[in-house]
């Protein structure tokens, strides 16, 4: 299943009938819409000719310094220089994946890891080669497992690509100390680290952990978003990185794009200059923690033995495990019939493997909707399970 | 000179005592600003979940039926499927390159052509063969005697790329017979077409010469703009293609932005949908053609013996020809001292020639201010004939 066909089941997902745990789309109504447009009006009557106008390929100046004052809630140290705004984070991840990958190069990245990036890896003919991951993230004896394994074979590694903080799909994040030793594993082996952090600022509970780019300025290129902390349709990410590497992005940038789109980067400057945006932020981690809530209840409510499920601290996503036997993939058609959707694991995987796992999404559906959603969904997994129960024998004894 | 030296210079060109005929910019305050505030502000209060939302790669369906609507005006028949909304057009030919040229493939291009595309071009490491033009666009002899040289070296052609009318950076339009006889050429040899047409709309002078689109459904992939005629800072342009070609072009852009801003693109629906779009382009080809007359009366009035000039009948600009002898790239800094800037022709070429001639834009500088610019630039042009006739003697007698 490949990023296409994900595509093609959210178009089937939005029929009204369904509830849909498939999308990852942040719950853009619940901002000020009336605030948010009268700011955007005025701002094209009293600055259209900049608003409207060709930017440099960098980035506005000003955004990217408001960019760095946003990182520095999560730890991040960072110079305006350092920062290329691009056309959301998954931008970012097209041009470090041009820059650095030529085909039939590695890229190390979690097992399972997110959907787009592995569709921006495969553009590019990278081999991804999967780390394996518990509760609390990479583990670091599988990373070097995977380093020694790549580098036997006489391949280069050119980066190990991580999502540490409530992990799309898998809804975990990685520990602090496993952060220092991942680090201190890719310095020792000179593997740049690119870390991709869209929900930092989305956690449930306590402080956030420091992000890689925290510990470390110079292995580390950082990938943040506006899409899912202000609104996705905006298309604004940005990537932070070495001056080597920035001036190589910003070179690819334009070539790609010319310039990231004046319209929406003085939108989000003007937002952050105007509007509550961190009691904005605290909504909305509020009001994804009450739909996580919701879903973690009915899993628990509903769920047939021989499920598990990941506990996000923050983000949009659970990572459902299904009763051993039940291929998620197959069994979407009947769950669609049923009228809940989500994405197979398989979506996850670079190799095909992931069918035992189901991404389920928390983000769009209310909290009323997600209970019946997952209620069903434990429906047809039971039916699954009866059925495998009672003809499960039979094709064995023909077979 | 390299597109990034391009934004450098743009960036001097910018300082307020300099005439910039540098940049291709378009004159976007005089849009109405004030309605089209209202608009933006007006669509975000009651559709902001949309506005703000992810989309699909393709784009937005009612977006892509009001594309085929503004091709029409210039005779070009295409179906809404055809269509693929992209960040500018620039994102267009950076996924057409992506789709069809491995490095070391050949792109024929006329000579000069547009910077932004060379940029694309080298990124995947395509070999431009450029094509002379004269007045009426490419020459067709030199089209075949290109594409005969080419092959006879055994090497691939993946594509001809051409703005066929009011060139960037010539100022020159591909005659009608020119056009049918392109295609003919094109399709014998079983090349593609790519048909770059940001200012088709903004011709001067009767009626707009139909698109090569227009003659040829199949062998064509058209790119469109809405940075001219609408704006720029919006980033939305399109591609249109044959079913084939579309596919691959959709999910390079996923890979590349998983989509175009909702934010860009429901705000140039509405525009279309709601403002008097027709009257401002024709408001915009008065203005720009009022422009254009002040450069062709002031390079008349004032440029010494052995200037040459394009004469556009639309678009941003007029391609100099310096008198024999100067170098318009080494000429520059003293331009700059002499507070005007425009582009050296070496920016326009992938073999580094060119120094023979400048690009000159009309399009942001108000007509007393182009006036002004050509005056400064025929001085310093004046003052390097002035040095070479009395010290290049000296020169050669030392050399």
């Amino acid at each position: 299943m490949v990023a296409s066909e994900i595509r093609a089941l959210f178009a089937v997902a939005a029929r009204p009938e369904i509830v849909s745990l498939a999308g990852g789309s942040p719950f853009v109504s619940a901002l000020p819409l009336g605030a948010v447009g009268d700011m955007v009006g005025g701002l094209i009557a009293s600055r259209g000719q900049d608003v409207l106008q060709y930017c440099t390929a960098q980035g506005d100046p000003v955004l990217r310094e408001q960019i760095c004052e946003v990182m520095s809630l999560e730890g991040v140290a960072a110079h305006p220089d350092e920062v290329v705004v691009t056309v959301g984070s998954q931008q970012a991840l097209d041009l470090i994946t041009r820059v650095f990958v030529d085909p039939g190069d590695v890229i190390l990245a979690e097992a399972p890891t997110y959907v787009g990036a592995l569709g921006a890896f495969a553009a590019y003919q990278a081999d991804v080669v999967h780390v394996t991951m518990d509760e609390s993230g990479i583990i670091p004896e599988a990373l070097v497992a995977a380093i020694s394994r790549v580098s036997a074979q006489g391949r280069r590694i050119k980066f190990l690509y991580t999502v540490p903080s409530f992990h799309n799909p898998a809804g975990v994040t990685m520990a602090a100390t496993r952060r220092v030793e991942v680090l201190r594993i890719c310095e020792q082996a000179g593997i740049l680290v690119v870390e991709d952090n869209p929900y930092g600022l989305l956690g449930f509970e306590g402080d956030p952990v420091r992000p890689l780019r925290a510990h470390a300025r110079d292995g580390v290129v950082y990938l943040g978003s506006f899409s899912k902390t202000i609104a996705a349709g905006l298309r604004v990410g940005w990537a932070v990185a070495p001056p080597g590497i920035r001036d190589k992005l910003v070179l690819a940038a334009e070539s790609a794009v010319l310039c990231p789109a004046s319209f929406a980067q003085l939108t989000v400057r003007e937002y952050l200059a105007t509007q509550p945006w961190r009691e904005q932020i605290k909504a909305f981690r509020e009001l994804y923690r009450e739909r996580r809530d919701a879903m973690l209840n009915a899993l628990a409510a509903t769920m047939p033995p021989g499920c598990g499920w990941t506990k996000p601290g923050g983000g949009f996503f659970v990572w459902l495990r299904m009763p051993e036997g039940i291929d998620s993939k197959a069994m979407l058609p009947r769950a669609v019939s049923s009228r809940v959707a989500y994405v197979p694991g398989t979506g996850f995987y670079a190799d095909g493997s992931g069918s035992a796992y189901a991404r389920l999404s928390y983000s769009l559906p209310d909290p009323a909707q997600i209970t019946e959603g997952v209620r069903r969904l434990a429906g047809v997994i039971g039916v699954e399970l009866t059925l495998r129960a009672e003809f499960g024998p039979v094709l064995r004894r023909d077979g």
